[in-house]
């Protein structure tokens, strides 16, 4: 009998490069060393085309590939606000926001790898397959190897997929989840953890087992994960993006951009 | 002594995909079925990428090539107003603009052709180098056979050549030149022409002979010009334009897209 | 027996100012001339502070009284999407923009006379009690007689009304109504009306009866009515608008600034 | 003969509420305990209705005066950036800035105190009459005792003097003086003063003597002062602010909102 070796890969993507003009947000610098895909903000929701071009030196720099971060036209609202938009209004936006992003990036000489949608547009994305399908034509159009970061079991996922898009499923270490899969609202008290060493253990359990425990204590089957999210909007956040790179390490899980194993 | 026979080529260019939203605002149904190159806004000081779209088909549709049209980030202003940006502002912002629109012509099949400046970042490039210069930078990131639009004989013109740069140097028709060569201020009086039958002399003069009349009675050496510029936001505007289109080819004119004959 | 002699009262509103920098938008000069109270667009969703001290003046020289025609803040959907805001959020933003136009009011020597939400921001605010609650809110920090414009007959005016607020209760002519008094969706065919006769018609029935007919063939009881809104946005709505004005007129109905009657 | 006791009397006041949406800046908390005016940004460089209502509470629990600071519309600029505004929108803006605080306040019971304009609003103010003069004439159109704050010595002070507006002149302790009394560029090496110390004896010698040191080592006059500007965008602005709060009040020099010696 052979013995079979398992080599577990991972990404981990965090939201950069939200900065605007004088307005400094994020950690940058910091969450850089514990990720391996930097999501760049692309003018709507926040970042600027000075901000998207050192974002982009930064992950070049540190190894890390780049992907878009398009959101809604609500800088006010740091695109975290539901908008009800038109299909071709949405398509549109992604299409402007990604091809900017995709000008800076070719003039840093980089390719771009991945595009994953922001705040509000993420969440409903997650819900219609009707918006979900016009990020889906966005990324199509770019007719290159970009790939869709979707929420692992959604129905974007499917939408995606069906469209025959390359996507990298994604998982929430710091998030409680339902019992159906998706995440506990953020305004529900605990849907944001906090404890290292229980987002240590569960990060692990996904990439390993594709499971998440669900608040109810059972676990859910997410599926396979390509890659996990980390948030680096605070100092707290920068150490538990450090304990979740760490944790995957120490078991032997190979931390890479996705592009390089999907 | 044999017979030569010289084939006069132009293009001409102008301004479109100035809606925003709800706002709509120039004729460009009409315009182009006069001119060989649209100007498309960007969406910094006009436009919005739905419109930007819809552009680029309409220009598609009508054997137009498409440009960018990059502005200054002042929509309430529509770019007409000076602003103080510095270089690496400049040159990041026009990146963004011109790869927004440059992914929006991939999705629609079409190479982008130029990059023409809008108003007042148009202005102040043609009398500041710096400025220039960050837009010549942004151009030749795009690592494509992108053509820069100047005005004929400025510092602009220079800064681009000497970058190795390819050029359309462009006179204005319907625009009262001073002595120097540069045009008179939209604030003195005179200063935008509107006589068809002038306009249309002009423009054979400045095609044929590569001059001008300045406001002082006198003629301007221009140089080569390889582009017109017209007008399309009101109706007066639009028989200016076809006025202008029909007296170049009266007189034998080719009338094609820039980057036909460059 | 005696003689009874009724005199109804009624004010024509309509959303003015919404032209932005060099965008033009509406026919104000034409409108002007059929209406009593001008909705001035505050900025947010459309106007901006030259377009709103042209508009008062304009208004002023008419005998137009002037009120605020707050929005979302999303000029790029002209106020007309859907947004998710917090109530503080809502609150402030009403605030920022009443106090912003009143205060050119109080430049161009007149008083601000009523607050009307504008697009999203009114549809939502029909429906939902918070929202509603937030504009009253707002509306009461002015601290005078500023009067809210309601739908008639929704949860906006209940609330309104149970705040203590003075209200004016509006109904539209060319719109149709549901069965249960709100207005059909614009998205359905027929929802706007264009048959000027039959405008006529509608707008006395509901200024002397109360009255409105739905779309099933039906009246709906619309409760007292202050005011009627009409469009200004292109030359066909002027002339509804003009339509309104005469039948009203003809009708004996005196049309006049809601502030004078209620 | 009598023993003449003189009693200095001086303002301090400093930018606050520039934070938007999720971008907080500035230190707000710390700073307000050492100044007696704030100049609360508007919603065009910075601030938002929430801040500026948060603000405004801030300041009156501490029992700092507010003043609006408005500025040019251009957020991604900060304000910072040279605008070529028309006077009708210089002043129109201002007044939409202003109207829009005065607002807030009045829903907190607080009176407006006073207007000074931010960044390049200012800086091309100081310098330009015909600005200057658009903003004197937003501010008397307030009709109230609202105070424009104005650099000591410059034409703004002249011009809003010769409008009969109640001015109050202000100095920088951490700025260094041109020869001629005005502000050293930024751009300057050495234009912005670290060493506390030196601040400290500066501000005293510009309250009690009205003279500042000039870059090349001579005093100028500045003549009467009552406010002077600190900073309070970093940890070691707020340290400065402190410095020059103490430095006052050791030499006996009453700290007071302008309002209430002016």
């Amino acid at each position: 009998m052979r013995d079979v070796h398992v080599v577990f890969q991972i990404d981990i993507n965090c939201d950069m490069g939200e900065s605007f003009g004088a307005y400094l947000i994020g950690c940058d610098h910091e969450v850089i060393k514990h990720i391996s895909s930097a999501n760049v903000a692309c003018g709507f929701h926040a970042g600027d085309p000075l901000v998207m071009r050192q974002t982009i030196r930064l992950a070049k720099s540190n190894n890390v590939a780049v992907g878009a971060h398009p959101g809604f036209p609500d800088l006010l609202g740091f695109g975290r606000r539901n908008m009800t938009l038109t299909r071709e209004e949405a398509r549109n936006y992604v299409t402007y926001q990604v091809g900017a992003l995709r000008a800076l990036c070719d003039s840093e000489g980089i390719q771009l790898q991945h595009v994953k949608p922001h705040g509000a547009l993420y969440n409903m994305a997650v819900e219609d397959p009707d918006l979900a399908g016009a990020i889906v034509e966005s990324v199509k159009d770019f007719r290159q190897e970009l790939i869709l970061v979707v929420l692992a079991n959604s129905k974007m996922q499917k939408v995606a997929e069906e469209a025959g898009l390359k996507v990298a499923r994604e998982a929430f270490a710091d998030r409680a989840y339902n019992p159906n899969g998706t995440l506990v609202s953020r305004r529900v008290p605990g849907a944001v953890l906090s404890d290292v060493n229980q987002i240590g253990d569960r990060v692990i359990k996904m990439v390993k087992e594709s499971k998440a425990f669900s608040v109810d204590g059972k676990t859910v089957e997410l599926g396979r994960v390509e890659s996990i999210c980390v948030h680096g909007d605070n100092p707290e956040a920068v150490k538990i993006a450090s304990t979740i790179s760490t944790a995957l390490m120490k078991e032997g899980v190979q931390v890479r951009p996705m592009a390089e194993f999907l």
